[in-house]
């Protein structure tokens, strides 16, 4: 006998969970269509190739995928694994066919995989889904705004009240490091460090940026001018210290990125409080160029980030020889639903089944399966009992199930032409004709709201 | 530079193919729902000893997964593997979860993995999804026809007209094998030999035979005489045929098996034409153990089965000592897309998005967004157009994606407090005031079907 359980890191979810799950999905899909993205989907499994090399971080996690045996016949040395994500798969598309529209908005709501250490408090699992929306083909930063405001909309409309957005750019960031360390080769090592801050404080960042051989103090001051900057929307005194101390001039473009995209967002209706430009937001990844952005819970700080983007103009270039601009973002399907069970906004749902036609005796059998046959071509979610059980047990499922109305059809009721009635909400039976029967639950059920 | 290309087997779904395929899946989905299905979902990875040794023909297209560098740090020694179908995961989590209801009737909608020959002709593919429909927990007789009937709702509510449901029980079959050879250990090759009929023919099924050290003639007439028994209903014949050449005293059972079945579905309103008992059909999985079914198109053979599925009493055993006997299906999502193609009836489907908002001049640009964010405000799928470009070129973007409205306010009409508004499909352009034109809109949008 084989031990039943699942791989570590990964979850089933059962009916109860799944039902409410699937809400938080069609929640966001809606936005999504909302905001005129269109669905794509991509294979699980892809030519390694095309995923290693666009982040060093991912590259560890990637589960590669042995060649089996039944593929032997053809050409099976090309190396295969899991997706990680599902931008590298978008650049590939991107990339492979022609014909797609530009802009080409699309989303995409599919699972990934990581070779990570499982934090299931955190939200942070080996499969877990993510909920992309990206626009591609289009330099504007107002489609860099409608990634905000549309991530805005999602979590508004899942019921998040505190949380806020944070912008920056890393042309920003470019500028406040080169003003740091002017090397170019240290730019993605800083980047990481300071992404690190929420997960391991000043006191982290301090020893790695040390360890590193990079002055503390300098980085403290420069981060700190350009945040404080940012909190009290001074955005023309940050703009003189970059032209005073970046040598680069990268910063001030960013800085020039961040109001324009802060201006469209709010005039698309994304209120003031919930968006912060912070120059401390540097995103892990490698290859972002332009805007970014994330979601954060402050009065949660450990659940991490919901959702996590930015512009990245340079990533279809790894597929084509065409520059095709994008910029998008994430939902994490599986931080969000640990967001909000903690907040006591996630509740399991009971049953979608609507009547129970039950089994009484041998007999009355057909007439119950042509019964269930009807509700169910009147629309209604219908169940048959289909063992000789006692009636106490086929209440007692219909009520642990949470299914409102159960169909008794015994002797009596048939040899007078009516059934049995029996509405497990109102905690009353009665005796209805058969005939009509249908239009009656029918009717009950339109007027019953959470049926 | 990268070559962008799927990995052979798998493919992308564009947005438009995707659309429609949603709709099939919303079919599908509605019609579990109906019969009283809650969804399930497990992880695409499982542990290796969890998948083996159910199906010998599948333990050969299992992808293995390696184990990555990431996981180290934990014991990483247990093989992982992707799922190569849904029925065993439901085996897997009916052991592990006490808590499940009896009945338990669950579907499940999510892709399998199988290293296998890819034919697309054939809608076999490396990457597809399963949508499954189980019942467990019951021996009765009565959840095999409800998963008949529940494939034939199905199937009628995506536009198939012609096909056909076989059923038969693999305790008929070894009753008919047990004619043939008595040897047990014959039962299951035998078995794979007949089930692929279809595909090879009577001159292939000789041929193994043969090679097996079985008698064709007489494997021909014990088949022939049960198939035409079933064709003309003649129960009782098979019955006394079986009773007096049949020493295993399965091959009754069976039949009244397939009896009952076949008579509840009728009660449940499948069409009797539908519905064809075949003896042939044998199904190649190791676990069946009472009634099987599966549907094909008579019309279309080189398509293979549309649906199959069947009781399989032991398979929860493999993971716990109590015995639950269970029954259910598998449609193929992709077996079933590429009937409705080469069908005529599968369309591809333009874009979700109602209105364009387009750019008129920089000037306009947060009247644009304002305007956006009232639409949306309204539940309006909206796009605004982002880049400084000529309104004909706005025009054609959204006559190609199939959006019928493109609201434009230039400096005059922002100066009259008005909007143009063109409708595409109407190919006319009036003006009409901006108060008032969400609503307007929204009228226009509701009367309209498929916008």
């Amino acid at each position: 006998m084989i031990n039943p359980r699942t791989f570590r890191g990964t979850r089933d979810f059962l009916p109860n969970e799944l039902l409410a799950r699937h809400r938080i999905l069609e929640t966001i899909e809606e936005a999504y269509r909302r905001y005129g993205f269109q669905p794509l989907e991509t294979p699980a499994i892809e030519y390694l190739e095309i995923l290693t090399g666009k982040s060093e971080e991912n590259d560890k996690l990637i589960y590669e995928i042995k060649r089996a045996r039944g593929e032997e016949e053809e050409s099976a040395e090309a190396a295969i694994a899991l997706r990680y994500d599902l931008t590298v798969p978008l650049a590939r598309v991107i990339a492979q066919y022609a014909e797609l529209p530009r802009p080409f908005k699309r989303y995409q709501i599919q699972p990934v995989w990581r070779a990570d250490r499982p934090q299931p408090r955190q939200g942070r699992f080996r499969e877990f889904v993510q909920c992309d929306a990206d626009i591609v083909g289009t330099d504007s930063l107002l489609a860099d705004a409608e990634i905000i405001a549309l991530t805005y909309e999602v979590l508004r409309d899942l019921g998040f009240e505190n949380f806020r957005i944070r912008l920056s750019s890393r042309k920003l960031l470019r500028g406040i490091v080169s003003i740091i360390d002017s090397r170019d080769s240290m730019f993605m090592p800083i980047c990481r460090i300071i992404d690190k801050l929420d997960k391991i404080g000043d006191d982290g960042v301090k020893r790695e940026l040390v360890n590193l051989g990079i002055g503390w103090d300098k980085t403290v001051w420069a981060f700190d001018y350009v945040r404080t900057g940012f909190d009290s929307c001074r955005f023309n005194d940050i703009r003189v210290y970059l032209e005073a101390n970046d040598q680069s001039g990268m910063g001030v473009i960013g800085l020039s990125e961040i109001e324009k995209v802060r201006l469209h967002a709010l005039n698309l209706g994304v209120p003031e409080t919930c968006l912060a430009c912070d120059p401390t937001l540097a995103r892990g990844l490698d290859y972002y160029t332009g805007p970014i952005f994330e979601t954060v819970l402050p009065d949660h700080p450990h659940i991490g980030s919901l959702s996590g983007g930015g512009r990245y103009d340079g990533l279809v270039s790894t597929f084509s020889k065409e520059r095709v601009p994008a910029t998008g973002t994430t939902l994490g399907l599986d931080r969000i639903q640990t967001a909000l069970t903690q907040l006591g906004k996630f509740k399991p749902m009971s049953s979608t089944t609507q009547v129970l036609v039950a089994r009484f005796d041998a007999e009355g059998m057909s007439e119950c399966l042509q019964m269930a046959a009807e509700l169910r071509k009147a629309g209604l979610r219908t169940e048959v009992w289909y063992d000789d059980d006692k009636l106490k047990k086929q209440f007692a499922y219909a009520d642990k199930q949470g299914i409102p109305l159960v169909v008794i059809a015994g002797p009596d009721e048939r040899a007078k032409g009516t059934v049995a009635l029996k509405n497990l909400r109102k905690q009353e039976q009665k005796e209805v004709a058969r005939e009509g029967l249908v239009e009656m639950i029918k009717a009950w059920i339109t007027s019953e709201p959470d049926v």
